[in-house]
């Protein structure tokens, strides 16, 4: 419960609620319809994925700019962060979410809010063929986050927060047409309140934790194998101080940080 | 005063000029009706997103690039200038837009011009609704300006040029459709005063400036705390000579180039 | 034949195999009509783009991310991989192309699918005329790929992936209106299979094999030369083990690995 | 003379022939009209700044990837490079472009060619506003490949592709609708020469050259001065040989490969 008493671990609950606000609120606020007409899926992608790459870029150093309860999940199955603070994180994700929901109902032309871009199937989608497609949405997602985080690479890697948008984008490019594109449960989440509707709701928490704990475990244990006991990983999960050298093994410095190096 | 016998100074104030004449030209020249059918936001953000990167890339080690009152007066709030050289930034500024307004008005035929993409509220928007959101866009334009001009940061962060551009076309992709998205009152004000036309002019200058200095404030104090003393900040308010030993607070070198390391 | 007893070996043709499903799975997928109207180019160029981006941030440092086997047999006629490797490598690409396509069809309404983006030549375009331009096309890919990927550069290269990614994109932007833009024979094979439609479908395979080999000859003897003896070459194309000092020529360390040195 | 008996000097032509080649093929291909409809000018600009920053990236550590005589006008005005050099870099660059188009000419279908994308004023911009706005397109594209080349600066500066690609799409966004954005005299004299129309042909010229030497100016002596002395200048253009004492003054090492050290 270290943690609790540490100025860095608050400040990174406040940026994860005050990013995930942001999110929504651009995200959804994009994908308004104004006008008649075919739906703009390259213009709505890019919102989403430059929203995720802003505030990778502007928070990411200080919580690692999750903003999404899927990616918090992914990073606890990689044992790369506490329990106490995963659940953190999801809390304010989700407030975060709701938040930026209502402020952007409350600027919005009532004609104009609709159902707020409320993640919905397409009538031919079946919740089967919509939680493959989430999971596989997510799985890309995670698996490059992952990648792009990882401490050990060296190469021209390039921009965190462009790899990660992108690869958000690229989700949204195929997504929108079969699920709306959910990949965050606190995105699909802040609509669905406001508007009170929650149908196949659990299709947007199922597919992407599904898509992110497996692309957490396909990175971790088979792409490009970390070397973890299972002490090591409980330690991690409950938040071993780092400096205590009993609750924290020998040759692991840090481990809540590790995933904010590269950022 | 020794800024004013400084040729440095003398560049920055003039690049914030061109690069803000060439902001303008190049921002509303790309926003022109040539032919009707919808808006095309994707590509009016675009031009926004990378006339600022590129400015940012080619002036960005001379002023910091600011191209924007509103950013200047976030490194003012945020004690990275003195109040001289951001007063003369504002100025250059603001005449460089009205320059570059008037370079487009005299190349682009009468038919074209419009009222020169003028920034304008949504008719189902109010004031109220259209400061507040002028707040949110320059908001998350100057946190990530802040977070990625950062020079504690050490990580895999890419070109601070496309990340400061796409921040701004984020900020284009959502609050076009509610207030031609400002974010900017040299960029607002120069098209205003071609067509006299001040309706509602004020809220881009209220919300950028408020959506500045909240986003220096929450980025310096909240969620990335720089340790500065008030006299610190004074010192260099008042464009302490970096090495002068009675202005200077030990500690800290060369104040007014911080903004630019990055770059 | 050592590879085979290697785990990172076989890691490399797991991503290779993963990796080239998710490509087709979201290059297809991004690629259906789900409403009449307008072909929308940049769309799904960019999503090509971005999932080889994606891709590339996310296996990279595990196989190279070729994803292609015209690539691959670029980066054999370049010498930077054995022939065992490249074998295995195409083999996995094509199954991965296969089953990402197997996938997608699994997932989209029967009303959606369509030819699965089979790649086809516009009417007016000569078979002639389509393996021309898939040279083209991919001579600049394989080009840019063994520039980006080239150990001996030091400059401001930026991002691998975008670089590759947009390199595709690219091809798209030019090709989707001669031949649907090809460029890589795993993509188009698994439409192909899946619609049992085969008209001119070597010109998928000749073309980029053709402008693959071309661009490895160009980039390694031309314009940038490596200096390999002959029996340097020989050795890596038959999969000398680094460490082994007959197979492998004094001077080179770790031939296999050359190709993701820069991810 | 001693370059003509380099072979990286005569490489250097040849990149430049190639890359000019594809960027005429590429950037004219992805601007045909294949189908009734609004001019797709995102799409295009991107088309031609994509192509740009896969050239960069391809042959940059080469030639220094000018593909444009404007460009190497900036840098022979900005003393990076000798004027045999620069002539045939401008030989080989129009020679390219020839190649290029021709190449896209008979690879097209009839019905599509049109004019090959052939810079044309918009009927109600006059010849003047016209060069102007060519000056200014020059402009900043010019003073963003100086400040990106820039081998002073040593921030986050990212991918010299992408800024200088970007800084080509910024300049078609704006561009496209008054003259077509041509910015590069080799690109707009391909077309002309194979549709045998010259008409205001000398803007694609005049326009260009103007605003690149310009820019070269700006840059080197207003805004991040460069401290060279005649007879060094001098020296540099007659193509003074880096180890020659008597030619190159003390203290400035290899000249004609500062332009490429950020590649």
């Amino acid at each position: 419960m270290w943690e609790l008493r540490s100025a860095s671990f608050w400040r990174a609950i406040f940026a994860e609620f005050f990013a995930t606000l942001f999110y929504v609120f651009f995200g959804l606020g994009a994908s308004l319809r104004w006008a008649p007409g075919p739906l703009q899926v390259l213009q709505v992608a890019m919102a989403f994925g430059l929203a995720l790459a802003t505030l990778v870029q502007a928070v990411g150093h200080i919580s690692g700019a999750h903003v999404n309860p899927a990616v918090t999940f992914a990073f606890l199955v990689g044992s790369q962060m506490s329990l106490l603070r995963a659940l953190c994180y999801m809390a304010a994700q989700l407030l975060g979410a709701v938040a930026g929901a209502a402020v952007l109902y409350s600027v919005t032309p009532p004609a104009v809010r609709g159902n707020l871009a409320l993640n919905t199937l397409h009538p031919g989608v079946s919740v089967g063929q919509a939680t493959t497609v989430e999971i596989f949405l997510t799985l890309q997602f995670v698996l490059c986050i992952f990648a792009t985080y990882d401490e050990r690479r060296n190469g021209r890697l390039g921009s965190v927060a462009l790899a990660v948008g992108f690869s958000l984008t690229l989700g949204h490019l195929f997504g929108m047409y079969y699920t709306g594109a959910g990949m965050n449960p606190a995105r699909s989440f802040a609509p669905a309140i406001l508007t009170r509707n929650f149908t196949n709701h659990w299709v947007y928490w199922v597919g992407p934790i599904i898509g992110g704990g497996l692309g957490s475990l396909l990175y971790d244990f088979l792409l490009f194998p970390r070397l973890k006991s299972v002490s090591e990983r409980l330690s991690i999960l409950k938040g071993a101080r780092p400096s205590d050298p009993n609750g924290q093994p020998e040759g692991t410095g840090e481990p809540v940080e590790l995933k904010t190096q590269a950022l």
